[in-house]
C-alpha cells in the first residue's frame, strides 16, 4: 500500500545531548510516512521541512483524521517527483518547532511548566540528529536520498556532513552554508518585534494569548524576503484595495499591505512565537563545511534567479566547498519569478530535476546490487 | 559673508491647502541657509532632504548655537560640489517632520492639544508647496537648481511637475517616481510595528513617552533597505561581538545585531514615530509624471550599482519618462557598495558629477544672460 501514515509520534528515551551542551530527557517526534519502505529498506527518502513548515509534506490525514493537503503537493507524491508509490517518504516536525515534536511549547519534565524560553537553543545538526534517531526506529539504516528547500536545506546539507555514510544523496534547494549578514539582521527585527510585544512576556505567554502583534510582525518581515522584488511588483504593483484613489489615512490601502497584514494574521493562527526565535536563531547559528571523508554522498544543489535572501552566490559557495573535497554533484540555477518561495512553487523545472536526480541514484544502488550479487 | 544662518523659522499665515482637500491654518517652516544670495537672487539652491534628515544640511551652528556637522558635508560646502562660496544654499524641514516644521508633533491651533494623527496627511507635492513659499519669502524668484536623494530626490521632481519655471536645473538622486510593492511593505512594516507599540496610543503619546520599541523596529527594517547585502557582508559578516563563539541564548551576539539595535536606539532619540508615519505615507503615495510644457528644467539623474531599495531600473524609468517628454538630461550610474545609503557617503563621483552639472548650468544661465544684455 502507498498510503500516508496520517500523524505519529515517537518518544526518545533518555538523554539527548545538543550541540550547546545541554541535554534533554526524552524527545518526542511528531512524524509522518507516505508510502511503503521497501522489504529491504532501501527506498526511504527523508524530507526535512523549512522555517513554518511541519511534517505534512503531501497530502494525508491530518490530525483530525480528514485528508489535507501538504506543503508541498507539487513535488510529493504518486507519480510525482518525490514518487511516493516508489518511494518510503518520512518527515518529521523539526527540533524547537511548535507541531508536534519537543519545542519550546513542551512540557519541561523537571517543573511541570512550559519550557518557554527556558528550553535550550537548538541547532540545525540537533534538528538532524533527532531525525536520526527517527530513522532507527523505523529500520531505516540508509536513505535513497535526503531532500529540503530553505532550513529544510540546511538540514540535508547537515546530514551529508554528519551521517555521509546513511545517505546515497542530499538534494538542497534555495539554501546556503551559512547566512550572511542581511539575513540575520532580517531575523533579528522579527526577533525584536516578538520580544518587544508586551504579551511575549519573556516568552512565558498562555498558549491562547501569543503575542500575536509580534509574530505577525516578523511574518510580514520575513514574507518580503520570500518574494522578489519584481514578483511582488507583478502581483500587487501600486494597486489600491476596494478603493479607486488614496483615502489619506493610515488605514491599509495598498494591496500589498492588506495582504501583508493577512499572512501575518494566518501565521500566528498556526505558528508560535518562542518556535520563530529558535527556528531562526538555529539558522543564524548553521556554518556547515562540507563532509570530510572520502565517501560522500551525491548531491543535487539547486537556487533560483529571483531569490535574494539565499541568492545563487550562495548556492555556488556550497558546490565550491564541495567540489574543493572531490563532492560528484549536479548544479542548478532555475529561472524562476517567485523569489526564494520558488522551492515551493515551481513545480515544472525543480519536479523535472529532482525526479531524473532520485532515478538516477536509485538506478545507480541497482545496479552496485546487481553487481554484488553476480 | 558665505555664513550659516543657523535656524531659522518662517510663518506661512493664512490657509493652507494639502493635496489631499484638507487646509493647515498657517505653516511654520524651520530652514537654514548656507552662503550669500547674490544681488540679483540668481545664485540659489534648494537643497531636500530624505526622511530622517533635517534643514542642518551642512556645518553651521546648531539650535543651541554651537557648530556641529550637516548631514550632506561631504557635498555642501566652500568649494565643494555644491559650493557655499558660490551658491547661496537652502534647506528646510520638510512639513510633517519632526524637526521646527509644522507636523503631527505640533499643536492644533483649534485644540490647542497635539495634533497626532489628527494632522493631515501631506504628500510630496505638500512639501515642495511648502518649500516654494519659503522661497517666496527669501526673494529668490528662480532656482538654480533643487537637488536631493531619496525623499529629496522625489522632492526635486515634484519641484520640476509643479514649478518648471522656477528652476533651471532638477538634480534627483538615489530616487524614483513611485514606490514599487517591496518598498511599499517595507514601509508598511515600520509603521505596523509603531502601530502595535501600546506606547504609541493612537497616536497620542506624551513627546517624551514616544512607543521607543515599534520606532526602533521600523528603523531597523528601514536600515537594512539602506545597506547592500554584499556590503553589510564586508562590514558585518558574521563577526561576533565580544565574543569567540555561540552563546546559546537570545542576546544580541552577531555584530549586525547589535548594530542594529544600536541604530534603532539611537534613531529614537532623535525622531519622532509619528512623523515616521507621515513620512512613508508620503513616499508611497509619491507617484510622478514629468513635466508636461515644453518649458522644463535640465537633469542630472542618478543611481548607485548597489541600491537595492530604489535600483537603477527605477531610475531608468525616470529618464524614459523624462526623454519621452524631451528633456535634456544626463544619467548616471555610480558603483558603490554602499546600497542606497550611497548618495549619503559617495563623496567623489557624485561630488564630480554634481560640480560639474551646476558649473554648467551656471555657465549657460550666464551666457543667456550676456545675450540678453547685448
Amino acid at each position: 500500500m502507498s498510503e500516508a501514515s496520517g500523524p505519529r509520534t515517537l518518544r526518545i528515551e533518555g538523554a539527548f545531548r545538543l550541540a550547546g551542551g545541554r541535554s534533554l530527557e526524552g524527545v518526542d517526534v511528531a512524524y509522518e510516512t507516505f508510502g511503503t519502505l521497501s522489504p529491504n529498506g532501501d527506498n526511504a527518502v527523508l524530507v526535512c521541512h523549512a522555517l513554518s513548515g511541519d511534517a505534512h509534506v503531501a497530502t494525508g490525514p491530518g490530525l483530525d483524521g480528514a485528508t489535507c493537503p501538504g506543503w508541498w503537493d507539487s513535488l510529493v507524491g504518486p507519480g510525482l517527483a518525490i514518487d511516493t508509490a516508489r518511494y518510503f517518504v518520512v518527515c518529521a516536525n523539526v527540533l524547537g518547532g511548535c507541531s508536534g515534536t519537543t519545542g519550546p511549547g513542551s512540557i519541561d519534565p523537571e517543573t511541570g511548566n512550559r519550557w518557554g524560553l527556558r528550553f535550550p537553543l537548538v541547532t540545525i545538526e540537533d534538528m538532524v540528529d533527532v531525525e536520526a534517531r527517527l530513522l532507527d526506529a523505523l529500520g531505516i539504516e540508509r536513505l535513497l536520498a535526503v531532500v529540503g528547500g530553505s532550513m529544510g536545506g540546511m538540514q540535508a546539507l547537515a546530514w551529508a556532513r554528519r551521517y555521509p555514510e546513511r545517505t546515497d544523496a542530499v538534494i538542497a534547494a534555495a539554501t546556503t552554508s551559512r547566512l550572511g549578514a542581511q539575513a540575520i539582521a532580517f531575523n533579528e527585527v522579527g526577533r525584536s518585534a516578538i520580544i518587544a510585544d508586551p504579551r511575549f512576556a519573556g516568552g512565558d505567554y498562555a498558549p491562547d494569548a501569543q503575542p500575536a502583534d509580534g509574530l505577525a510582525i516578523a511574518r510580514m518581515v520575513g514574507h518580503i524576503t520570500y518574494l522578489s522584488q519584481d514578483g511582488m511588483r507583478e502581483k500587487f504593483g501600486r494597486r489600491l484595495r476596494d478603493r479607486e484613489d488614496h483615502a489619506f489615512d493610515f488605514v491599509s490601502e495598498f494591496e500589498v499591505e492588506s495582504y501583508l497584514a493577512y499572512q501575518g494574521r494566518r501565521f500566528v493562527e498556526r505558528f508560535d512565537a518562542d518556535t520563530y526565535l529558535y527556528m531562526t536563531k538555529a539558522m543564524d547559528y548553521f556554518d556547515w563545511q562540507p563532509p570530510a571523508g572520502t565517501d560522500m554522498p551525491r548531491f543535487l544543489v539547486t537556487s533560483f534567479t529571483s531569490d535574494w535572501l539565499f541568492p545563487t552566490a550562495q548556492a555556488r559557495e556550497i558546490v565550491r566547498a564541495l567540489l574543493s573535497r572531490g563532492a560528484e554533484l549536479t548544479f542548478a540555477e532555475i529561472d524562476s519569478p517567485y523569489g526564494h518561495d520558488a522551492f515551493l512553487l515551481e513545480t515544472e523545472q525543480q519536479g523535472a530535476l529532482i525526479g531524473a536526480f532520485l532515478e538516477r541514484i536509485l538506478a545507480d544502488r541497482n545496479r552496485c546490487a546487481e553487481r554484488r550479487v553476480s
